[in-house]
């Protein structure tokens, strides 16, 4: 069916979103940056809230202040480009806002990858959180969770990293039909 | 740079997924679930975890059932296609399987959207929850709280309705740059 070439296409393209840790340090163009903006700001949440604010920072500076703050996110040190996401805290929401965070994250990583950037997410989780929120200024009441490095693949330093293996579940072991456990 | 040519129509894609809540009665084609469940295995998730499981459902009953346990997923009952996640239930990994689930989510209705299947996210929240456990045969330690309805947008009926605008917030008020508020 010639009709579905390009469906298979953006098939294609969602499936090979991987991780990148390791970038080169060009810049990432201005171009994609407002691209990427552009589409999280389209990204759907619940009840159209759109729960979430996002700092953009090129600064060498603070990015390795974040790296360092403790979290998951020592990849932003190498990063040309982190994008820091504020979600609002509604009192009651931390479920639903986690869940409009990763649909937003994931959007976010898609519409770079469009461009070639990689992306890679990392968590201030525990401690790391307030450490994070001093350094960026974002208020208390607010949650600070989720830091996504970007920028091109650096081919080289990544051929020369131990292959960390990211095998998935086969279907048949997640997929069940019409009931649970119906294979 | 006719270079960015692809990422642009890529980013097209991207912006222009919007949920949709009438469907009409065609059933979604094999060949297109087997891709979305494909992009849905391949989804990233903390530590590559892959803490879920999906069930897919196309009776027409189970559906309706589904669609009446008090949820916010009332459009099931008119969707050829559900698919539920059932997510791990990790103890003290509560938001952090929310993240990953929403951001398994968007990647399935994303891949639905490339066959020209729309959807739409409905949560079994509250009392609902145990319903829906029941009808599936979902064990009580899971999580069940995302159900997405699949199917060919129905133009006439939507054109029927009133139309719900779903502005987003300008750029200008949800990005700040190298530090929080800083515009």
């Amino acid at each position: 069916m010639p009709d579905n070439q390009p469906a298979l296409e953006q098939i294609a393209l969602l499936r090979r979103l991987r991780a990148i840790r390791q970038f080169r340090p060009d810049p990432v163009p201005d171009q994609a940056v407002v691209a990427i903006l552009a589409v999280a700001r389209w990204s759907g949440s619940a009840s159209n809230r759109q729960p979430w604010e996002l700092i953009v920072i090129r600064n060498s500076e603070t990015l390795h202040a974040l790296a360092n703050a403790g979290g998951t996110a020592p990849h932003l040190a190498g990063a040309p480009l982190g994008i820091v996401l504020v979600m609002a805290g509604e009192e009651g929401a931390a479920t639903r806002e986690a869940f409009d965070e990763g649909r937003l994250s994931e959007r976010i990583m898609l519409a770079a990858d469009a461009f070639g950037v990689g992306s890679c997410i990392g968590w201030f989780s525990g401690g790391s959180e307030k450490a994070a929120k001093r350094i960026l200024g974002v208020p208390d009441e607010r949650v600070l969770r989720t830091a996504i490095s970007l920028g091109y693949a650096d081919e080289q330093a990544r051929a020369g990293m131990p292959r960390r293996p990211q095998p998935r579940k086969p279907l048949a072991a997640i997929v069940s039909y019409e009931r649970y456990g119906q294979r």
